[in-house]
């Protein structure tokens, strides 16, 4: 596959300023008709070393609302990647419509996730209704940091993203969000300026979480996920 | 075993009033040393038709909050119990700290759960940090409706429950509350006042959150629930 310019530009961005990038992207699929919706780490050397294809894709028809079938043209991903070491602690990837699907971040803190992440693009209808909920509630099952980077505003004429990227504590506290939009039908044209969230997370609150309320499976009765 | 004179004022008065009964029980284990957390459907007619047996047993120690050991005294369930027949629809039952782990709401709304019930007595720090957020996620990701009576107040000495008895709709949505404690230590002997919620449940929204947003499952990456 020939990188993209874009994806270039970022593995340059990451060596010169020696920080890691996870960035999630389209890429071909095999066949050449459908593509691919892929979260890769790009390094603090500029070298992508792991990929998570999308596991659960996005078909959704709400009446007066957003009709989307992501699966039209992107083809799913067939495997949890297990989660990363990171200089920040163990990362589980995953993105957008995986949130929905608890199984995903229960194999991932079962292999041992510190940190989730769910870059997303909601609409606005489901972001104002589930997304912070959903969100929090995978911190505090888990026991684990979320982090979700949000794509935010009008992409075109007919879609529009929520945003209300996002950091939550392992207890479940917000710890820093971004902007989001509140009526999809006054959201301009051009899209909105980036803004960035800095957030120290202290890898200890994970540890304090898990000695405070042990969850302790009932894999007897339920399969091991 | 003989049948409490609690239980049995609840079977006449369901049968006098021709209204079902979901209520919570410690009952003698077998062997008589300890008991079980279990919860029971009394029908219309007074007759106890289904039980289910608490799975998941709360264990927890937070510094200077609530330190509990369930496990000392009471028998975990074996058995999740497939939802019921009740004349409002499928219900499926849990207890109280059974909602941390979202296996057991996944195999009742595979087996065709409309209702997620989760009687508790949440205590008033992981009440605050996480009982809402818990049962809306459970709503979400079930889309089904979830009603959750909580015990509110001070039971004795030591322990104060949160309350904020709860009815959440499959979208998510909050469709009614009770009362419910913000401060334990100053939360007076004696309880509080009981309270009735009464709220009408439409099941054509459940179809409906499952139509607009269908979660098709990957189980040929993680297994069945």
């Amino acid at each position: 596959m020939t990188p993209s310019p874009f994806v270039l530009g970022l593995q340059h961005e990451a060596r010169t300023s020696t920080l890691p990038i996870n960035v999630g992207i389209h890429e071909p699929a095999e066949g050449g008709k459908k593509v691919r919706n892929t979260l890769i780490w790009i390094n603090e050397h500029g070298t992508i070393t792991s990929r998570y294809q999308k596991l659960h894709l996005f078909d959704i028809d709400i009446s007066g609302g957003p009709v989307m079938k992501e699966s039209n043209s992107v083809e799913a991903g067939r495997d949890i990647v297990p989660p990363i070491d990171t200089q920040f602690g163990k990362m589980g990837m995953m993105i957008c419509f995986d949130l929905r699907f608890p199984e995903i971040s229960l194999r991932l803190r079962r292999q041992g996730a510190q940190m989730l992440v769910y870059p997303s693009a909601f609409t606005v209808p489901t972001g104002r209704a589930h997304w912070e909920t959903l969100l929090r509630g995978r911190a505090i099952e888990n026991q684990a940091f979320v982090i979700a980077a949000a794509q935010c505003g009008r992409h075109n004429g007919k879609r529009v993203s929520y945003g209300d990227s996002i950091v939550i504590g392992p207890w479940g506290e917000v710890m820093g969000r971004l902007e989001r939009v509140e009526d999809a039908d006054a959201e301009p044209e051009g899209g909105r300026e980036p803004q960035l969230l800095v957030v120290d997370l202290e890898l200890g609150l994970v540890e304090e979480a898990r000695r405070k309320v042990p969850l302790l499976r009932r894999t007897d009765v339920y399969p091991e996920i």
